[in-house]
């Protein structure tokens, strides 16, 4: 069975957001070896000097690039990456199960943005929306899709 | 204070997006006058041969355009649409309170897609993804972006 893991910035803070994790991470044990790892959050200040960010998200990349799974490719999400379809996703899925190694890493970054290790470490940088989510939400959508993309690949019907 | 009426096909299932919906009903309940509303869904049969999902898209769109609000604008979205970023709503919303009547309708169509009589009352079809969401967690997807756009509205800084 395929392993995605999948890293974010932060705790899940919202409890609807926690109850849809839950129910997808249910839906999914059937297709997938899911794991969410959360890496731990800095606070900073308001007004932060842009230098201060910087910073930030460097020491972010670096504490979420040391979850990502040995040996897995890098799917990094950002509003600038290029735009996936489902079928592109699940295309992408199956032929990363039929490889030697099934194994993928999802990165979802904090407020401030990816650092540009992260991105030299992406195999792919993908786009969900030009719009800008907030990142508990983006598990959930994110999660989603990779329950459609798992019953499209088994031509299983989904309409929910 | 403006009104947006979201329209939506079929009720809201599940327990982790009904708790969402009613967290952002809060949360925006200081910026808009929201209103929910839900067109009852027909059951289509397994199978259905094209020209009966055509007839049941049909009877899907008069229902749902029947709860247009009067005078407002209509907003359909469909992955197909064009791509609005968070700011292109929230300038839109801005520029829609301004105006002589700030009511707005967003419809959130069924699984089959829209009707040619949905789309001919659109006044804009837009897109928040490629990829297909279901139609449960777009409602959360969209109350996020209200809610975004009228923190961006109002120079609120955001950050959940």
């Amino acid at each position: 069975m395929m392993t995605v893991s999948i890293i974010c910035a932060g705790k899940t803070r919202e409890a609807f957001i926690k109850s849809g994790i839950e129910e997808y991470q249910k839906r999914l044990s059937p297709y997938l070896n899911l794991k969410i790892e959360e890496a731990v959050e800095e606070r900073v200040p308001e007004n932060a000097s842009p230098l201060l960010i910087e910073d930030y998200r460097r020491r972010e990349g670096m504490r979420l690039l040391a979850k990502v799974v040995k040996d897995s490719d890098l799917i990094v999400l950002d509003p600038q990456g290029k735009m996936w379809s489902s079928e592109d996703l699940a295309g992408y899925l199956h032929r990363c199960a039929l490889s030697g190694k099934p194994r993928v890493s999802f990165l979802i970054g904090g407020v401030y943005g990816h650092s540009p290790q992260v991105r030299e470490h992406a195999k792919e940088v993908i786009s969900f929306s030009r719009m800008t989510f907030n990142h508990q939400i983006i598990r959930l959508m994110l999660l989603e899709q990779l329950y459609r993309a798992s019953r499209i690949n088994r031509n299983e019907p989904y309409h929910r």
